[in-house]
């Protein structure tokens, strides 16, 4: 049966691509990673998608990026609000800034990883959910980014320059957040079951406000399926 | 004061390679990794390093790439002894197949750490010690692999996207190891501070017949400088 890694989030994309690669008839060895991020409950989200998709292996790696900081999701900086996330149709005006939720060469990190653990475990297809289209304007989601780590992945390992490369797959780069649900849906995935939330509650409910829940929220009314989030209650002003 | 990153193994290229960032005028951010490498005797050497060149900050990034196996560094294969190590002057037949020695992915690790540790501090240079001519043949020690990596580094980052680059510096990568030695010793480095062996012994003392041996040997004998490794006493046979 042919192997694939998945990088788990916990969130939609990531879910998302899983239910593509297992669709494709991959096995599925999924990565995820602790790397001090406030939304450890990530975490969980990432390890019940992990068993819905019944993964041969679930390794969770612990990185050490808070003790960098430079980040809202890794340091005490606040997470945005309320800000009207990148719009497509342009009904809301794109965002050009890289919000202070990027996290300094995150992708990187995690691509490394996860070639490192495919070429000792000779997989040659690792699936990443990233998205260029309904996302948060972090520069390591691109196309070009992606390319870019494919060419330098050849020449890095012993498999590419052997010529048998491992191969980076992003299926959802060019799809909208509704499109991206609707796929998942008509693969019979359970998206109760992933979490997007940039600050959530201590008991794990979302806030609804930070760029993710704006995102997230939108993407389930485009496409039209109820959105199963459950987020904190609002005040009422 | 101009600041740089310098990942430090505590070997004689990226010791010679902090040299020479220190000669240029660069304040020096050092960076070290555990990865559950037989030879943390390497730490050692990496901390002696790092006073001598009066470091602003060491950073010691434990990760887990011995979960991963799959190099003899890392795992409980066997180092390769008493192998004719490659020779760019063609006395000895140079080996074309990378050995077990090589852990997977590891350059890219340690460069996408110090990428992100690099855009969070501000800092514009990372000084990396890879060389392909007296090397032990690892991928990810050659000319094209950094530029690949350079090219996906611009793309990745915030800086890069900005127009403000991270730039990887390799002043050794063309160098001979007796040049490196040379270098060295003329920028007033003392090598005794640095350990190259794969397989020491539990008192630090260098095997003398792994190829990191091997070549370090050869560049001492090569750049007519006393070697001061402390090798294991040979059995007399």
């Amino acid at each position: 049966m042919k192997k694939a890694i998945i990088l788990l989030s916990g969130g939609i994309d990531s879910a998302t691509c899983a239910a593509i690669a297992k669709h494709e008839g991959y096995k599925l060895h999924a990565m995820s990673f602790l790397y001090g991020q406030r939304h450890s409950v990530e975490l969980k989200a990432a390890k019940k998608v992990a068993a819905f998709f019944n993964v041969a292996e679930h390794k969770i790696v612990r990185i050490d990026l808070r003790a960098f900081g430079g980040s809202s999701l890794t340091s005490s900086l606040p997470v945005p609000k309320n800000r009207l996330p990148a719009d497509r149709h342009g009904n809301q005006k794109r965002r050009k800034e890289i919000p202070s939720t990027y996290v300094p060469a995150r992708n990187t990190i995690f691509l490394s990883y996860a070639l490192a653990w495919a070429e000792v475990l000779g997989i040659k297809d690792i699936f990443i959910g990233v998205n260029a289209v309904d996302y948060s304007g972090y520069p390591d989601c691109r196309p070009g980014y992606i390319k870019a780590f494919q060419t330098m992945a050849d020449l890095a390992t012993k498999s590419g320059v052997e010529g048998s490369k491992i191969m980076i797959r992003t299926p959802l780069i060019k799809l909208t957040k509704a499109e991206i649900i609707k796929k998942g849906r008509a693969l019979g995935f359970d998206y109760g079951l992933t979490h997007s939330c940039y600050e959530p509650t201590a008991e794990g409910r979302a806030c609804g406000e930070c760029d993710s829940c704006l995102i997230r929220k939108r993407g389930f009314r485009e496409a039209g399926v109820k959105d199963p989030t459950r987020y904190k209650k609002q005040r009422i002003s």
